[in-house]
Parts: structure tokens; sequence; C-alpha cells
């Protein structure tokens, strides 16, 4: 109980992305979740079971939410949110609230033209999400950060999809509950890169009435260009961010994301990676959950600094028409392969727009383009054929 | 024997697709094939075995070729498909090569402005294809005509496939061979509608020797405004062509595309329809043969005088934005639930370049596009949204 409270009372300020002052910031914490999508469990992690019975929790651990700086009202009555603070998922849902408005507001600053339209909904299954979308900004053609705040009952595909993945659930339709935070920019200038990140909690509740949970979550770039110091600055942050909770952990969700982010037609990786992991459910639900909050707090000091640098670099035709077509492949992952979108949109009542909030506002497709030998084009395309370690 | 002859001998006249002359064209035949992806079957369709022992066929049953007009030397040797033209694959294959060439002829009569990039590729497995692609013409913004001839083994998940499907088959790698045209077509106008058709021959052989084959194929359209009478030509040029064979084809064919052809995360078909089917075996060889003739015959007669009469009809912004946004869609759908995207891919050593090249040059997406109450806009999704009865 302690822990929590003292999770609840950290300092909140606003984010300073200067390069200088990046590194330095480990005394705030950031708590992102996944979303948009329920994502469901990786073959061959294994599960350690959490019993809650959330009647017992206290009904006055919780402390006053300043929602003036959120972009909508909360899915959640605000009294419930204060009240039972304690809970992780009342927890996780006032953090995704705080982190959509500072990323939201952080790129209203630097875009300087464009606000996002927030778009706030409900599911008729249960709960519901907000949705904020940049359009046509100077700097970002298109931004969308989505919280969802989701529950109800699993169908049984998705129970048993979850089953043959590796969870020891029993029982055929089963009570969840999802809140997440998912983030995708598509920058204007082709020499910005995009970023996704996603963080998200889990809970599943089984017929013996055992709540299993877990974690999941990752941060990843796509540039367009390669600058092998911009390259070094995001792995660099997002390792440090890894290093504060385990030392193994870097390397290995650095792999997963390399993996995860791979179209097998092409031979090629989305992008230069990130970090990527799923199910963490191993240790103490409190660490994890340190863990989650340093890795999202990573996010915009890993990439801020990389859209400052190149906001207004100069760039003709030929970047812009590259950009395009890099697109269409951020697409093509995006439909064919991931799993958030695919398991999404089969899920009954899934909002799709919410969804499909990830693909960019345009894309081109060429019959074989290739980039020219020893081109820049080729460059970039060399590292996604042949993953790099770059800390 | 003497069918088989007789389907060879078959006059062929250059395509005069002038609205007059379209639905008195039934003398001439044309034999459409699918491909790029290789298609495995449908669940709950019969299956009709036939033997066939190819060493037996007549050396001397074939006629001269007339490769002149060809968009390239075929995949199989000349002396070959002279020679062995009694045996369905590699009349086939003849057929197939016609067609692209007519198809692409008239396309690029029509465009008067750029011509077919013709790409011919072999497959390390066995086979290739001919891909030929037209880009950034006047009336044709993208068009692709693809044709292959592909064999070698089933790998053990294909024939789990297609046994799950209702294909009984025996063994675990199993020779196969299959041939095709695909085409899509994306113009450069919004009142002219995208195409879309597929006709394909496969052939798989048991371990027992047995030699088991279907036809499947399609003809559809996408426009992105709805205008009555054309979507009355097109479904009506099918329906004649469909009735020749067997009053109950359309009905089912149509009621099939209207099925295949939709996203259900959006609840819409992805056009207009058409006729769509799969696992025709069911009737003898040659009569099959003879329908699928007929129904890719039909193509340029449902599809060229819609581009004649919309190709210079006057548009803006408006109509621009939209059509871009309705790519979007298309999008979605061949990459999510195309089952020929999605096997294709899937297929080791699959050509993706072939593959992809149905998507179109461009595509937008803009979150939570709805039409105004009453526009032509609007009037295209309701029928996307309850597919009607044209004839």
């Amino acid at each position: 109980m302690k822990l929590l409270r003292t999770a609840l009372t950290r300092v909140r300020t606003a984010y300073s992305c200067s390069t200088k002052s990046i590194l330095k910031q480990s005394h705030r914490k950031l708590f992102i979740w996944s979303c948009g999508a329920v994502s469901v469990g990786v073959a061959g992690v294994s599960i350690i079971c959490y019993h809650s019975n959330s009647n017992t929790v206290l009904a006055n651990s919780g402390r006053k939410l300043d929602l003036s700086k959120w972009m909508a009202e909360p899915i959640t009555d605000k009294t419930l949110l204060e009240e039972r603070s304690s809970e992780m998922k009342y927890k996780m849902e006032a953090m995704v609230m705080r982190i959509q408005s500072e990323v939201c507001r952080k790129l209203e600053e630097i875009d300087g033209n464009q606000k996002f339209f927030v778009d706030r909904w409900t599911r008729a299954e249960g709960g519901g999400g907000i949705t904020c979308v940049m359009k046509d900004g100077l700097v970002f053609e298109k931004a969308g950060v989505n919280i969802s705040v989701v529950h109800g009952n699993l169908p049984p595909p998705a129970v048993a999809q979850m089953k043959a993945r590796g969870r020891a659930l029993e029982g055929k339709t089963l009570p969840f509950f999802a809140t997440g935070v998912s983030c995708v920019i598509h920058p204007r200038n082709p020499y910005v890169p995009a970023i996704h990140f996603n963080y998200r909690y889990f809970e599943v509740v089984d017929e013996k009435g055992k709540v299993h949970w877990w974690f999941g979550g990752g941060t990843d770039l796509t540039p367009n260009y390669l600058f092998e110091k911009d390259a070094v600055h995001f792995h660099k942050t997002l390792k440090d961010a890894c290093d504060k909770h385990n030392k193994t952990f870097y390397p290995k969700f650095k792999k997963w994301c390399d993996e995860y982010f791979y179209l097998p037609h092409r031979g090629e990786t989305r992008g230069i990676g990130g970090i990527f992991f799923d199910d963490l459910d191993n240790e103490p639900q409190s660490d994890m959950y340190e863990f989650v909050q340093t890795c999202a707090d990573a996010v915009l000091p890993s990439y801020i600094p990389i859209v400052e640098k190149h906001k207004n670099d100069g760039y003709s035709h030929r970047e812009r028409r590259w950009q395009l077509l890099r697109r269409g492949r951020y697409v093509e992952f995006n439909l064919i392969y991931d799993r958030g979108t695919k398991f999404g949109l089969q899920t009954p009542g899934a909002r799709y727009e919410s969804i499909l909030m990830s693909l960019p506002n345009t894309a081109n497709w060429e019959y074989r383009h290739e980039p020219a030998p020893n081109s820049t084009e080729e460059k970039m395309i060399k590292v996604l054929k042949q993953p790099r370690d770059w800390v």
C-alpha cells in the first residue's frame, strides 16, 4: 500500500525535452499504456497469477486528481478514480490520461499550427476511450494518441487464443479489463522519423475468480533516412530506461522488437526498432509497473530531440516520394502482421477508427521500386535488412 | 479430343468494345486465369477427382500459336505449348498469354499516353510469370495485368489447409500446378470505377497419382460514385455470361462475391461486386473450362464502356479526396482479408511484387471521415452497406 501511495504522489511536471535535460529526467515517472486494440499474449512466457479481491481494497486510498490538463473527461467516473487509486486498473487509467495529455500538448507546442481533435467514445460492451488526432500540421502530417479503458467478457475464441499462447486460463467466456495508451506519429518532413509507442495492462478473471494480469508495450522508430547519431540517441535512451530495472531487459526487448516489426515478405524490419515486450508478469506487479512507467517516461526524450533537429531540413520530391513509399511498407506491416490491429479488428464491438488511426494519411506503392546503388535510400534499406546494435 | 480441338480453333479477333457490339460477342471466347498468389480452395465444396496420365496425351494434338502479340516469351517452351495444347495446363497457359495481351493492348489504346512495362520473371521453385504494369497514364493511374504459371511441391501447411477446406487430399507434400491471370485497374478519374478480375486453374497430384483439379475466379467492380445504369450494365454482362452455362450460377456467384469482398470491420463491401467462385470441379472439366472462358470473355465488355463514358468527366478536389479514401479501403481489404494476398505472401518463394501489384499507387486515410448527408458519396456508401440486386 505504501508503495502504491508513493507512486501516486510522484511529482508531475511538464515535459522538458531539450537534448541536455533528457537524460536527467529520471525523477519523473510517466506511465503509458496501450490500446484501441486489445493485445492477447505471446506463447512461451511463464505465468504468475495474482489474486485480487477488488471489494476489499480500501475505498479511501486515493488522492485528488488534477483533471484540468487531461484531453477529456476520463472514461471511469472521477470519484472512483480518486477513491480507488491504489488499485492498478484505476491507477493506470489516471496515468494513461496524464500521458495522453502530455504527449498531445508537446506535439501541439512543436507543431505550432494544429491542435488535436479530441474524440471521446464509449463502447456498448463496456468502457470506452479518447482518441486524439492531429492532421495537416506543419510538423506533424498526422499524429494519433489514443487511450482506452475497456472491460467486458472475452469471447471464447479470444480465450482459446490466449490458452494457445501459453496462458493457463480456465473457462470459456471470461471477464477482462484492459487499458493502455498507443500513439503513432507521421511527420511531414521525410527526414523526421515516424514513431510508435504503446503501453498496456491486461486483466482476465478465470472461472475460479483468480485475476491473471500482465503488461505489454514498446517504443519503436521508423526513419526514412538513417542518421546514425539519432539511432544511437534513440536506443540509448530506451536502454537507460530498461537498465534501471534489469540489465537483461534491453537486449531481450530490443531483439523482440526487431523480430516483431518485421515484414517477412520483404525481408525488412519496419524501422530501426526499439523495445517490445508482452506478457510481462514474472515479477511483482509493482516492479513491472515501475518498469513500464520508466519506459513510457523515455518516449518523448527519445524522440523529440530528433524532431527538433530535422523538422526544418530542406527536402525535394525525391525524399517525399521515398517517404510515401516507406509509408506504404508501414501500412503493409500494420494491416498484415500487427497483432494489435489483427486481433483488434476481430474483436466484436472494436472501434476500427481508433485501431486504424495508426495508418498514415497518405501512402504510396510503386511496382519494383529500388533505391539507386549507394544512395541514402539504399543505406536505409541495408539497415532494415540487417538490424544493427546501436548501443 | 474433338472438343479440345474445337476450343483451340476458335477465332481470335481483336476486342471491339463499343457498347453496341458488346453483347454480340458470344462467338468470341476468352480464357482468363488467376495468379500471382496461389489460391487454395474453400470449405464445403464437393470434390470430383480427375485422373490424367499426361504421358499418354497425343503429342501432335496442338496447333501453331501466334506469339507475335503476346507481351513476352511464354514461361513454358513454345514448342511444348504447341505440341501438347490439348492438355489443360498448356491450353491454359496459351490462353492466359493471349488474354493478358488483349487486355494490355486495349488499355494502352484507351490511355493513349502510357505503355505497359513488361516484367518477365522466373521462380526458383518452378515456373514464373509475366507482370505487366502501367503507371501514370492519362486514363489509368495504375494498371497491372499479371499471369503466372507455377509448379513445384505444396508445403505440408498448404496441403493441410486444403484438407481443412474440404479437399480430400492424401499426402503431406504434394506436386501442384497453378496458372492464371489477375488484373487490377485503378483509373485516374474518380468517376471511373476500379476493376479486378482473376481467373485461375489449379492441379494437385495426391500420393496415389490422382490429379485433383479445380477452377476459380471472378470479376468485380469498385466505383467511387454510383451510376445505376453502369452497375446494371456491368452485372448484366456478367449474368449473360453465366446464364449461357447454368442459370443458377449468376445468383450464386453474385452472392459469393458480395460475401467475399466484404470488410467486416467497416460493415461495407469493397465495391458493387460482380461474380466470384472457387473450387469449381463438379462438372466435366471441359464444361468448367467453357464457363470460365465465357466469364473471362465478358470482362472487357463489362468494363470498357464505363471507362469510355466517364474518362473525361470533370471533377474537383472533393471527388479526388473521396477516391483516395476509397482506395484506402481497397488496401485494407487486400491486405487484411484477401485470401490470394494472404496465402500468396505466406507461400515460400512468393513474388511479393506481383502479389502487391494490386495496390493503388496512392491511398489515403482520414480519421472518421463521413460523407455529408444526402451527398453522392453517401449514396455510394449506402449501396456498400446494403448490396443490391442489379439485374
